[in-house]
């Protein structure tokens, strides 16, 4: 069997953080594959816990996603894009695109780690149903100051670089996770989303171009992506988004 | 008045994210001005929060700390760290220590990310006596579950590394953030802390080594060093730490 480039590994039945790492690797057609959501022998979910387990050939992830790339094991989502953006074409090459594109990523991933929080406050051991009073009011202290917060700077950043795309006036990286992200937050949020919607303009439209790339929109409309779930990080509890 | 090369923004009472990014250039003797904690024209609080506000001369950040180097401003602790550490001698040359190193400097943000919300596990917002019940709850995860599985990863990467240094057998940024975050955990946890020690006999052994770093010796015992208190992300709490 031909070994793919990327091997991703991610849990295999929610977007999660491997999502913005699937949306770089399809975005620019990148062979991969999703090793966990596969079930030959050295595939599926086990072949990610051992993996995990043995540390493979190189550093020992925390947790998925991991990408296993030749010798190289690359953990944490904005570590692995900021491998594979140059590689992929997903970012300019000066440095101040660079640094700025992986300081936007990480805001992102700062973003994404706060919208988990707003249904596991407590612990990511315990159901959401173990920790429904704390969720509320972490919920709603996030769609009340957090999430408008996050967009706004998002936005204002967005604008000062010309309102097309977040670094170097070119697509990157960080257009796609930020898609992906307003994604979710229309999932997991919506009245609050639309409370927010006339602050966004340039975000809406970035959202809109991007899910009209061509071969995301062959992405997004495949079986490949996964849907919106109440087991991944964006959750749609109408309870949290009163 | 000559400008250092850098020029440091954190808040000027807490250790916090940006004690990271100080141990880095404090252990590489490297020149740096820490402007907000300095009280001439320009410097100082108002300083940092013009900056933020006006997006200064690169990229808006969207938090402190930041960095300003010449005409760049760079943001999230990792992302600084990412930019220093090789200027400034703090991590090996091949790709496999940077890409390993940086992934393990975002689980330690990931991990300061936790201690944070043990104390503030609805909002930042608010003040940790009006959000007494959750820290509880989470805090009781967190030293039960969370920190034990961060400090038996870093353990183990450690030791699988020769136990000496975390990448490429050779002292890096991520010596001193680990210390950093024993040392944080200990002021914060201690009898938490007191049951993890025979789990953590490489990482205590780092601790002390970093400590004893000339440079980082003279830092620690000075007056830049900030004391640990309950403003700053490793709080004591005796009711966190049963």
């Amino acid at each position: 069997m031909t070994q793919a480039p990327y091997e991703l590994y991610y849990w295999p039945t929610i977007q999660g953080r491997g999502e913005l790492v699937r949306l770089a690797l399809e975005d620019a057609g990148a062979p991969y594959r999703d090793v966990a959501r596969l079930h030959g022998a050295h595939e599926g979910v086990p072949a990610m816990m051992k993996l995990m387990r043995d540390g493979g050939p190189g550093l020992e992830p925390f947790a998925p996603p991991f990408l296993e790339v030749g010798k190289l094991v690359i953990a944490q989502t904005a570590n692995i894009l900021l491998y594979l953006a140059p590689r992929l074409g997903l970012v300019p090459d000066d440095e101040a695109s660079r640094i700025g594109a992986h300081q936007l990523q990480l805001t992102v991933a700062d973003l994404v780690g706060e919208v988990h929080d707003t249904h596991h406050p407590v612990a990511g051991s315990l159901y959401y149903e173990d920790q429904k009073p704390e969720a509320a009011r972490r919920a709603a202290a996030f769609t009340g100051e957090r999430m408008p917060r996050f967009l706004g700077y998002f936005e204002r950043v967005l604008q000062r670089s010309g309102g097309l795309h977040f670094v170097g006036g070119a697509h990157s990286y960080v257009d796609l996770s930020v898609f992906q992200v307003i994604a979710g937050l229309d999932y997991a949020f919506p009245k609050a989303m639309a409370r927010n919607e006339a602050a966004i303009p340039g975000l809406r439209a970035l959202a809109t171009r991007i899910a009209a790339r061509p071969r995301l929109a062959e992405y997004l409309a495949s079986k490949r992506r996964l849907p919106f779930n109440e087991q991944g990080i964006f959750r749609h509890y109408p309870e949290l988004d009163a």
